[in-house]
């Protein structure tokens, strides 16, 4: 196996194809960055976020993959294996973006997976296993929170009906928008919601930007993913009392933008880490009335925490609630974990797969944990799962100044074909 | 004139008409408080408040009162004196609400103004000088910021196009909102724009509920306002970058967020007053991309503050820009004066009239300045003007619990009866 395995698919590969595709999909929801670079905006279960997957299961069709959609609106695309009967090997990422979000995060997944499959078929190759190239609904979590909706459904590790009281920022509930999403979507086959009505996939791999500085910083091609650090997500909902800004004494308020500053300012002090591995998150914040002579009543608040340590992730969580709790001195609390994923590590079968496609193609690589979580996260338990990460300029990401080249990309995109093969007919 | 100079008319206030018709306006807009109250939302220059007008029309027009608009949307509705060319008296407040307000801010003083020059007339008094009951446009500043626009112009403050790019949560610009509202309103005659375009009034009377404690907690009926404690708003704007909540090393972020808890905190120590006369206030905050797992990029926060004193006023406005900069670690910052009315002191031709009428009726009355700001201030420098207080329900407003009963309001608008009266004959 220290030889290319599919030298022919690899070479099917098309750079300029791929970066075409990338170019076509960031049209959907294009912004302008503060920089004037070219970001993305296209929410998930949007007219945009169907436009692009249209678009997508248009190119498949053109080789002949065939569409379905589970409950939660995941996208698959599949090609056809030679025997009968074997679990398929999923391939992809998601669609939706961040509200001020770049070209590639998630996207480039998808399409990678298209285009490995893709240069299978052009060069002829037809792996025992289906492969499934998969575009999960909802990973970025920017319009509905948490993040990674459709393959945690599909994991079996939560109940699809999980979400649906959560409203995006205009009170639509994703209930409801996944409902319309499904009748617009309608003449596409319906397939079974994942493990939970289905067999197990044989394998998982997924394309990803880096989203951080290291592969750049250290003039590495490739990234053989490890693992994912573990995320902890919590709402903090504040309760005061609305007053007169120029008649209620000081004294006398339950001001919930005053407590919010004592819990934010507490948190930190429990979040101190000076080995600087530990991310906190204080990044979505909406006061009501919001008006600025009004005191305010409540505030909501979201905490974003992440560690790859389990007891770190534990402990510190775990006391985010009553550090809250001592800070505010008028409002009301709660606090409410939304979402918990502990650290994942991926499979040796997939990480050396991709560790031998990386050498076979010469290029260089390092084994490396992923900063970011990812669908990924929840195939672990599923089956055998892991991540190609290709660099990202100066490590920006959910940001329209994100960028990694068409030549990064198409590496990337050539050690997943590669991969792909070797899992397809294993 | 230590006697009741209109006794017909004090006596033909109706308590119950007027309750009828602030009920009536209260409906426009109605909302209920977290704790069941009955509120009311009712954005300036909304169709909310386009049905309120009409309303007030119609009850005026019922007693002859001419309607007239100006170039700021100011309503008015005129009772003609006996003597051809003096300047009226003017009365009234606003009509447009905090987002989450009550019945009785603004709207009572146009009502009450209404229910005297109603009494006036029911009890066949005739004043030598008109009397014009007047709504000014956005006091609140709830939908756009800040508030007093319509006096603001009126009074030749500011000139009639200083907000027009003034946006709200829309990013609906206040020009446009104007112009809409203009155009829908086209067969209300015409009028020219305040002191700008035509003479100065001969007085001006505003009737409010008092938003503070001191009448319930003293058990008085009457507050004979002296004058307005001194405002300045000003809007904080930090611009840092968005990043990867996950991937972004903390000590490379420039995060929004975390410089407005910095800048908040030191605004505090700024603002400390153990007396507890001075107002600072947060309450508006507008974060963005405002996604939990992106950094945040910007952060725009209002101040309010206030006091009595122009040179505690002068002193700690002027120093909030150098703790803001002083405060922030990795953001951009402006902060930008929006709003900055000295403190006003009313004329004694008004505040006795208040005085003497709240003595002939028997009403408990005491001298107290206005915490909140109102119309009233811009009035100041054009003709003899005060305000007369109600008792507010443990000084609750902007907040749908704000309450004063028909009995307390009934008593309000007597002694503006009486006050109009007295100053329309002069």
């Amino acid at each position: 196996m220290g030889r290319t395995v599919a030298p022919n698919a690899v070479a099917a590969v098309s750079e300029q194809r791929q970066w075409d595709r990338l170019m076509e999909m960031a049209k959907l929801g294009a912004i302008t960055g503060a920089d004037g670079s070219p970001g993305v905006n296209r929410p998930c279960l949007s007219p945009l976020d169907r436009e692009a997957r249209r678009l997508l299961i248009g190119w498949g069709a053109a080789i002949g993959l065939r569409p379905s959609i589970d409950a939660l609106g995941n996208l698959f695309l599949r090609q056809e294996g030679t025997e009968r009967g074997l679990a398929p090997v999923l391939a992809g990422s998601h669609m939706d973006s961040q509200p001020a979000g770049g070209r590639f995060d998630g996207i480039w997944g998808v399409v990678a997976a298209l285009e490995a499959v893709q240069a299978l078929h052009e060069a002829g190759i037809r792996t025992r296993r289906p492969i499934e190239v998969v575009a999960w609904t909802n990973e970025e979590g920017g319009r509905f929170a948490p993040g990674c909706m459709g393959s945690m459904a599909y994991a079996g590790f939560r109940p699809p009906q999980s979400w649906d009281a959560v409203t995006d920022g205009e009170g639509i509930r994703f209930g409801d928008a996944l409902r319309e999403h499904l009748a617009l979507e309608a003449d596409l086959p319906r397939r079974g919601l994942g493990v939970v009505e289905g067999p197990k996939p044989h394998a998982y791999v997924e394309a990803h930007i880096e989203q951080g500085p290291i592969l750049e910083k250290e003039g590495l091609d490739i990234g053989i993913v490890t693992g994912i650090q573990g995320s902890r997500w919590f709402l903090v909902e504040l309760t005061g009392e609305s007053a007169h800004a120029g008649t209620a004494p000081v004294s006398t308020r339950r001001d919930a933008v005053q407590d919010m500053v004592r819990a934010i300012t507490a948190l930190n002090a429990l979040m101190e880490d000076p080995t600087d591995v530990l991310r906190f998150t204080v990044a979505r914040i909406e006061v009501a009335p919001n008006s600025s002579n009004s005191v305010a009543e409540t505030v909501r608040f979201t905490i974003d925490f992440r560690h790859p340590d389990k007891a770190v992730l534990t402990e510190r969580g775990d006391a985010i609630e009553a550090t809250v709790k001592a800070a505010v001195r008028t409002c009301d609390v709660t606090v409410t974990e939304r979402f918990h994923a502990l650290p994942a590590a991926f499979a040796p079968e997939v990480t050396e797969a991709v560790a031998r496609a990386a050498a076979a193609q010469g290029l260089s690589a390092k084994r490396m944990p992923s900063g970011a979580f990812h669908d990924a996260q929840f195939m672990v338990p599923l089956c055998p799962t892991g991540m190609i990460f290709v660099p990202s300029r100066k490590g920006i990401s959910h940001n329209p100044a994100e960028y990694s080249s068409p030549e990064q990309l198409a590496k990337g995109a050539r050690v997943l074909a590669q991969v792909l093969a070797e899992l397809a007919n294993g």
